[in-house]
């Protein structure tokens, strides 16, 4: 089954927003088995609209999400351009400007009159409703292709395509592609695909992609048969073993999560150069109060020696960043919280700070438990966010190995 | 001058991948006044790649920027459909491949045949030097209109652009657009749209444009006139006063390290809910390390009582999501860093452990300074990720306003 997407809105084309909904809406219907053929986003303007769905008919599609423009200000045009492109008129929806005015009230908005936009339904064709905000989206027919417009506000487009659309994807594919994904780290993409040549090179008949990014590369595998996808996929994740984290869509931190969970440790860390984004990563998994205890953002020596009990004369001796430091950290935190898992960062995030011994980039990654420490070096790039990143990376994954 | 974006990949499509190439393109693109007039993403299929450059062609573009697809892997076609289309020959560039070897070498990196593949260069058109990475990028002319070809890869990408393109761009721009952005926080935009309609619906003749998401609204203005522009864009901010919090494209987080910098003031942050957002957020500036002196993730009521010194009876009487706790974390943050404010948060992210009293979704954030504490409640949403990622924006707005 074959869809394709429309994004619509200047702000999209002038980068200062990106592109969430679209990958969003993909990866959701690819996850049912649909194929999403073509993502097109074009300005606030009729013509490019126009134009923008006739290029998206040609593939003639079974569905087209659009989503963006229907917000009760001037700049949005959906609404009135779909109505034209379909030829239906508009009709206003006294009862739901009722509702609508109730909606607000009850949340203690002031309702304002370019509110009332948002309750006008089309002759033909159906409305959308939305759960939790003003604007309605609008569904057409035309040439057997359905045509859905949902709001850009990624959570409204969400739970519309959640209640309402999705469902109706998955009623009525016939024939389904079927993908599976292995999920790798700590290898890049040119040795990984040579490492498993001897598997990719084999007549499989699948589809294999690579996709790098910084936190790792995942590999997938897609067909329209669902025995050869699983034959490749099990060849794969028995030759690659602990490269492989997972094979769900998982990330990391839920891994991490689960795995702690099922164990029934608990972890807390110290984060130098990570300034609380492995924190954040474990805290965005529900659930994740189960299994951490909490953290410590020890960015001056000061609160390493306080708060982690680092002595001054390491610090000075071996510097901030070095592995005893980082030892010293673990261990620290560990005790400080009374938790099962102590892990330790210590890095040069950058852009400056480096030396020729330790350039931007250099990190310490360390891991204490009752029994023992462990702690290892990487070199990182020399972009900051980058380094964040690709350290919570490696941390993480040292935790999930060592479980 | 007219720029259009082609992204090619499957990832893309099926959603695993979100396409922050594209709008990084366009960003900056944008930035130095070009118009960015459509953005496409098709699979790595020969048909549709050549159907997509023939749309993006309709409009007749100066430049055609092309991501994806060069890797040295068999899934990446970019090259050679490239190739077909401007009807240029492959040679092997051995000059380039003996520098390849080099570079793989002193990276301690093995080359493989397949990135030979990567040493290939057209017989008419040019290559794009890639200082980071193994695939270079193409460039060709047809019809007036310039096409760059680089690898998907977001910081090959990018640096290829900055080095490359961006300059090229920049020298060639005849009639550029004027933009100016002005972004908000703590109204909803038809609020916001609503208070403003007085200064927007004078005859100012520009583009007006408004565009929420979780950290507030922004509103952006352009026109082919610059003073135009100017003129709307300074009754604007007049107008809107404290609930601007920059008109640079810059974000929060930089803005509290810039002005906390400019004071000399230090800060130390004491997150529950947010589980270490707010300190990734900060220590993603340059130089946070000036005004960040650390911070503690207290998921606990042990660690609230050991680090921060929250009595237990407190905890016990009010409960750990309570202002009277929040007002004891900053207070305590505060003195534990020695520094000059002291942020906290604590609060119910979801989606489990709300009440009818202190439903999902309630948050309490108090700002300590020497002299004075204040603290404030809001009630976000239901949703996890959500509701952290609004409250470490209210947060740093606390810290903002009380500057």
């Amino acid at each position: 089954m074959n869809i394709s997407i429309l994004s619509i809105g200047d702000e999209l084309l002038a980068g200062d927003t990106i592109n969430t909904n679209s990958s969003w809406i993909s990866r959701k219907s690819t996850q049912i088995g649909c194929n999403v053929s073509r993502q097109i986003t074009c300005k606030d303007q009729k013509e490019e609209i126009f134009q923008a769905l006739n290029y998206l008919n040609e593939s003639q599609p079974e569905y087209i999400v659009i989503t963006g423009g229907l917000g009760p200000t001037d700049d949005d045009i959906t609404r009135k351009t779909l109505f034209e492109y379909f030829k239906v008129k508009e009709i206003f929806d006294e009862d739901y400007w009722q509702k609508l005015k109730r909606r607000f009230h009850k949340l203690g908005i002031e309702i304002v009159e370019s509110n009332k936009s948002q309750a006008i339904k089309p002759s033909m064709g159906e409305t959308i409703a939305n759960p939790i905000g003003s604007a309605r989206g609008y569904s057409f027919l035309k040439n057997n292709t359905n045509y859905f417009s949902l709001p850009g506000v990624p959570y409204e487009m969400k739970s519309m395509m959640t209640q309402t659309i999705l469902p109706q994807f998955e009623k009525n594919i016939k024939s389904p592609i079927f993908r599976e994904i292995i999920r790798t780290t700590g290898v890049v993409e040119s040795s990984l695909a040579e490492n498993i040549s001897k598997i990719t090179k084999t007549k499989h008949e699948c589809k294999v992609g690579y996709y790098p990014s910084l936190h790792g590369v995942d590999i997938r595998i897609s067909s329209i048969s669902a025995k050869k996808v699983d034959h490749l996929f099990i060849a794969l994740k028995n030759f690659l073993g602990d490269t492989t984290y997972t094979d769900k869509k998982n990330n990391m931190e839920e891994i991490i999560v689960k795995n702690l969970s099922r164990l029934r440790k608990t972890i807390a860390i110290a984060e130098s150069c990570t300034g609380g984004l492995i924190g954040d990563r474990i805290t965005n998994v529900p659930g994740a109060s189960e299994v951490f205890k909490g953290g410590v953002i020890t960015y001056s020596n000061r609160s390493k020696q306080e708060i982690l009990g680092v002595a001054s004369d390491l610090l000075k001796r071996y510097g901030a960043v070095s592995e005893k430091v980082a030892m010293k950290m673990s261990y620290g935190i560990m005790k400080k919280f009374n938790s099962d898992y102590g892990l330790s960062v210590t890095g040069i995030a950058g852009p400056d700070g480096g030396s020729i011994e330790k350039p931007v980039g250099t990190v310490f990654i360390s891991l204490s438990n009752q029994e023992t420490t462990k702690v290892e070096k990487f070199m990182f790039g020399k972009d900051r966010e980058k380094n964040k990143i690709k350290t919570s990376q490696a941390a993480l994954n040292m935790v999930r190995i060592s479980l």
